[in-house]
């Protein structure tokens, strides 16, 4: 082969460094998560959604005075043209979150510019208005797929709260709404994950913000990244009760099964911020007197560290807050989209500030030169 | 970091192997392309666009009878459903072609199941669905945009001569029908490009094909990969005439302009597809008799070899291709997007039949371990 000679390469890239970042460090080997430098502990006990998303946009924590301002902006961009509601009226109430909520983020597409076109301003001003208007997309999503009627965005209303009031036309108790915001912040961003490294693949061409983020959704839409809180409560649903779990994992294990939520490519310890969101989970499972989904979970927990030094990833307590939240379960990959939205911007416009088209190589191992066959003499 | 020393890297995994393939022979130093095997000289010379889309779903050659299927398999699948069409009008025609089209694709995914629970076969076959309905939507979005109502597609006609019909309303002449195929023959693959790479990222989270596709749109759309043919034209419009050539480039080198459509990150000598690509983009300028805009390509061409040794790529006939098919040059990227449609398919099948999430690693340079200041106390 041309450039490359016959050389060792990693599936999946497992390993393999793609590119430099100043967004998030992420060290698997010792549990450490960082967003801009500063402790995913830290601002787990500190930030809501709106303060970290400014963090990771501008690289650095907001005044109040940033805060106030930014955080009015997301509020004033939250509802959809009208034509996008049309749009999203327009499609089979069949349909699933993610694939309605792409649909909806691709149309709101209207003869973007691309890249080159654009000031890093005038991209960081598009990245905002969408992130303000994924959770809209969303609830919208559920609303009209169960015949109701959307409810439009409050603007007094935290991100968070916001949603939670869009998906059930009620404002929500300070547990929810901080167990809602604390989720959004712990999915926030994570470094070169499938969906960030796709978004910056997509900017890396010079396409457009609304291109990344819809690029994002189709990446996160798997099982194996978004949506994991789905298989989860599946498996707590088949499970029933913490006398059973002890069994239903040793069958699992005995058949090879894997158990969802456990495990993640990147981490070899236990994930911070399964570690916060777990006593988050523990946290409104307590507020709402319903323990039993926590305690299966806590039990599995314990069970697989014991039995194959496995700990939980984020998306294991994930689960038990949206059954808490009455979150339909269904949705966990939209919710994650909406979280996940600030570190897909804040990548793309990290990519886009230091562009290099990323295109890899592929190591060609089919045949050679085979003799072309006129149509008539294949058998 | 963890698992990474500070290595070197490719900046955009530049001369970097991501994995195995078998779907094309790419070998930019000679400027070799094959498909699964054959030259793409042979091919083009033998093959319409159903048989390389064949050839790439199936790894072998189709026999005739084989071939006849495949086609009219083709052709029963083209129209969209009506709630997709619906969608369409709900959008404000200034949208551009692929926001339209990506919505559209995007809309046709109604409740499609993760990878996890599809067979390969359904996967081929959602596909060769999707390959079917790509120039339905492209040209769909043209007759809306400009006031005018959707033709039908022609069960009938091939592929190519489809599109150019539900385009015009009009069945086109043999050379224009030959030149459409002989166009999206040339693009229909090319290995590890930056689309299909991101398209195989989708599916190694065991995402599904119709996201797959929506990525593949969204990469595609930036200039650095799609849309070059429109630049192209854009520059041929600059220079207004043959005489002008010179001077323009002279001009343009001086002020380190790029110089659209000349150039490829892989290729360092002759683009084989533009080699191929010009003889038709002269035959269909003959069968005009209008050689204005091949015989300024040429003699930009030649004199780019002169002072740069840079060759043209495929996109650079592309744009006289379309030219004189009076196809709108804003549409080249979906255009583009309808012949990959195909290599997109061929690579999700390839990447789901032995799949390894695709995730690398960042190097990070940022700031590590900050203090958090609380927010009363920044400055």
């Amino acid at each position: 082969m041309p450039e490359q000679s016959i050389e060792e390469f990693k599936k999946g890239l497992e390993g393999t460094v793609a590119g430099d970042s100043k967004v998030c460090l992420l060290d698997g080997s010792i549990g450490k998560l960082e967003y801009r430098g500063y402790k995913i502990e830290d601002l787990a006990a500190n930030c809501n959604f709106e303060e970290i998303t400014y963090l990771l946009l501008y690289g650095k924590l907001p005044t109040k005075h940033d805060l106030k301002d930014f955080s009015r902006k997301l509020a004033e961009r939250r509802q959809l043209p009208k034509y996008v509601i049309k749009t999203m009226k327009a499609l089979p109430n069949t349909m699933n979150s993610v694939e309605v909520m792409r649909t909806a983020i691709s149309a709101l597409s209207n003869n973007v510019e691309d890249a080159r076109k654009l000031t890093m301003d005038q991209q960081l001003d598009q990245g905002i208005t969408l992130i303000a208007q994924f959770p809209t997309a969303a609830a919208y999503y559920y609303r009209l797929k169960n015949g109701l009627k959307p409810i439009r965005p409050k603007k007094k209303l935290g991100h968070a709260a916001n949603f939670l009031y869009m998906m059930s036309g009620n404002v929500a108790d300070d547990y929810s709404i901080r167990a809602m915001d604390m989720d959004f912040v712990l999915h926030a961003e994570h470094s070169f994950n499938a969906s960030t490294f796709a978004v910056r693949i997509t900017i890396s061409t010079l396409s457009d913000m609304y291109s990344a983020m819809n690029t994002g959704l189709s990446v996160l839409k798997g099982p194996l990244h978004g949506g994991a809180a789905s298989g989860v409560m599946e498996m707590l649903g088949q499970i029933g009760s913490v006398d059973n779990v002890n069994n239903y994992i040793d069958n699992a294990l005995a058949n090879k099964q894997k158990i969802m939520g456990i495990g993640h490519r990147v981490y070899r310890t236990y994930d911070p911020r399964a570690r916060i969101l777990k006593k988050t989970a523990r946290e409104i499972s307590q507020s709402k007197n319903d323990m039993k989904w926590f305690e299966m979970c806590d039990k599995i927990e314990e069970k697989m560290l014991k039995e194959k030094t496995l700990y939980p990833n984020v998306d294991f307590y994930s689960a038990v807050v949206y059954k808490e939240l009455g979150l339909p379960m269904d949705m966990d990959t939209a919710i994650f989209a909406i979280a996940r939205s600030s570190g897909w911007v804040a990548h793309a416009l990290e990519q886009y500030s230091d562009n290099r088209l990323i295109r890899p190589l592929d190591h060609y191992i089919g045949p050679v030169d085979l003799e072309f066959v006129p149509i008539e003499k294949r058998k």
